[in-house]
């Protein structure tokens, strides 16, 4: 392929990418005025990232952990978004969003492609620091803009405690410090009446 | 500050940008379903950034480019979004976007204010290779969305090829590729109708 047409493919899929921004979540912002889209929250887990890299527990690569944030919803654009608190959803949820990277990925010429196969496949493998940081940055996320918009995405499902520990403890993988501060956050959302004990 | 003081603000920090999924922007989505928000355009900078490395003309450092993308619209919260084709509002843009910047930085604990203030800076002066391959993606967002939408945000305001030229060759400076390929989408628009000579 020439170096042209490389970039016409990489141009086309920038587009084809911009339906990330109609994938809606469950979640809700922390004005609790709408849901969420996957893109707006592949920006806020990178930026997120970025200003919560001191917190890492093992050394990380936060270049890496930021470019998987950037990348590893992308799925959803083919596979949708799998809401984490629907057992249902998450067990069918592992084989659907592999077939939709090789389905997304193929769109890309090699190079650009290759690299983002490697970072979603470290990401999902949760092995690495970069992986285990960027899945507790991910998962903390919607979990803290319940915490904000006092429970938008859990009294309409009666989420509890102890399933959104069960959950979120992943955190604890990537960063003690954020899961200290999730498990007060918890406590007080029982407290206030919006999480169910 | 004690590093849990550090952490709770960082933490207050990551909710405040939150408001910039609600800051709107001229600009449609690809599909033309509604206007885009800030927040899913700093995500959808970022990754175009780091598919497109390979057409920026000096050898950049992606992840402070991307790093740069994350951030750069964050005073948006404070002083809101400028089209771009508003010569009044681009005028007086300058004082307030750095203000804005003053009020938001001053949020973080120094470490982080001064790693977003030095991103935003080097962003905003326009002379290393990444501020400016940054500059040419974030200026090539928009226009190409004009491109797949048939001028969502150009036919409403009589935006003209001359315009869109003028306010745009600073692609140039960061990608020569990109520019041409800009060119040859802009003959197109004006001869199907959908940007004003």
């Amino acid at each position: 392929m020439t170096e042209k047409q490389s970039l016409k493919e990489i141009i086309a899929f920038i587009s084809y990418i911009d339906q990330l921004k109609n994938v809606i979540r469950k979640n809700g912002l922390h004005d609790a005025s709408r849901e969420e889209n996957t893109a707006e929250h592949s920006w806020h887990a990178a930026l997120s990232a970025l200003l919560l890299a001191p917190y890492a527990d093992q050394a990380v690569d936060i270049d890496k952990v930021i470019k998987m944030l950037l990348i590893h919803d992308l799925v959803e654009i083919e596979a949708g978004d799998t809401f984490v608190y629907d057992r249902e959803e998450v067990a069918k949820q592992g084989p659907s969003e592999a077939e939709a990277a090789g389905i997304i990925l193929s769109k890309l010429p090699e190079q650009q492609g290759e690299l983002l196969q490697n970072l979603w496949d470290e990401f999902e493998a949760r092995v690495t620091p970069e992986a285990k940081f960027a899945k507790a940055i991910d998962r903390f996320l919607p979990l803290y803009s319940n915490i904000i918009n006092h429970g938008y995405s859990w009294l309409p499902y009666d989420v509890t405690q102890t399933h959104v520990s069960e959950i979120n403890s992943i955190i604890k993988d990537g960063s003690i410090g954020l899961w200290e501060l999730v498990e007060v956050m918890l406590d007080d959302a029982v407290q206030e009446g919006y999480l169910n004990p």
